[in-house]
């Protein structure tokens, strides 16, 4: 279905004041404790409610997930989701090594694969985006438990899923009262650590829709 | 793959201390302010972290959900759940009369259906439990947006979805600091809510397993 998408579509350029885009498959992993489930909702109602896009959001918990690797998965796309389950990821964000070995078998060749660089010390390519989320906010905004939202500001820089308005928005309204300030500096702090690694020059070869075009 | 299950399986129970359970398909439906995405995470995680089950979750949203009728599907099972997508809805609860009517076209036949009393005039089967989840959030609680909680309360005192203990620490760890006194106080009024609809008589012939066993 996607593939048969024109380059103009009207339709979907006034709704949606962002760019069009391909079906795009969102894998956030880690363990339990990491918020990668919020960071997955505040992803899915920012291109949902925010940019217009049609949103599927799926993630499991139970012994499996218990044990120590769990996900959440984001289908964005700009048509009606047919499938709302994942079959090529086009951005891996894995944030413990367990989460990098189990969740990294059906990755879409040539798409994002972006990783803890202090959790993760054998990622899943070698193509692959290491960043300091927890590290950055361990030590930089004392607060570890915003490495979800660090790595959020990362990834959407990197990638533009979504727009940065649209996901602060989103995380604004998930967030607890109160929480706001620290919240919006971890997602900034996540966008500037994303451009200075462009800024390196390190990303020749990540554009990941360029295939798709 | 379900109905091969045993009806003893000394390691489901071990691991569970909650009853054995069939896979079961909770869809929780509404409009996009009422909270059904926290509820459904809620659920899950009750499920999934503290009763042992393995668990499903998967959400949408976009410009059709925005539009008004939205909604949060989970699938709890004792065994691994090989298909994550509902196929027929054991348990439907609808907070809004257009999600009553868009979401109940492949729910189990004799399975629960549950809807707030005031908000949905027309119940998509007669054998509908009508709750006032809404209004006693807001004329009971004084706070309207805790009507999820309420029906979240209800649902799992009517069912047995999940245990009651289970479902009140998974909640306490999603609702924001400062909510946890309004919050426990919402799902005890949901479960009296649904213990005096019990006491009332009216559940002759609701119990949903029955044809299961």
């Amino acid at each position: 279905m996607a593939s048969s998408k024109k380059k103009e579509t009207p339709k979907a350029k006034a709704k949606a004041k962002a760019p069009e885009m391909e079906r795009m498959e969102v894998r956030l992993a880690g363990s339990g404790g990491q918020g990668l489930i919020l960071a997955g909702l505040v992803l899915a109602e920012a291109a949902g409610l925010h940019d217009g896009r049609a949103v599927a959001m799926g993630q499991s918990y139970g012994p499996e997930a218990r044990g120590g690797a769990s996900k959440a998965e984001v289908i964005i796309a700009d048509q009606d989701i047919d499938y709302p389950l994942a079959t090529r990821v086009d951005l891996f964000l894995a944030l413990t090594q367990e989460a990098a070995d189990t969740y990294s078998w059906d990755l879409k060749p040539g798409g994002w694969i972006v990783v803890d660089s202090d959790l993760v010390s054998h990622p899943p390519s070698s193509r692959a985006v290491a960043l300091p989320f927890t590290a950055t906010a361990r030590d930089k905004l004392g607060k570890p438990m915003v490495a979800n939202v660090v790595a959020l500001g990362a990834i959407t820089e990197l990638t533009g899923v979504v727009r940065r308005k649209a996901l602060e928005k989103a995380l604004l309204a998930r967030v607890p009262k109160g929480t706001e300030a620290l919240n919006k500096k971890a997602l900034a702090a996540g966008t500037k650590m994303a451009k200075d690694h462009a800024a390196s020059g390190q990303l020749a070869g990540q554009e990941p829709t360029s295939e798709d075009v």
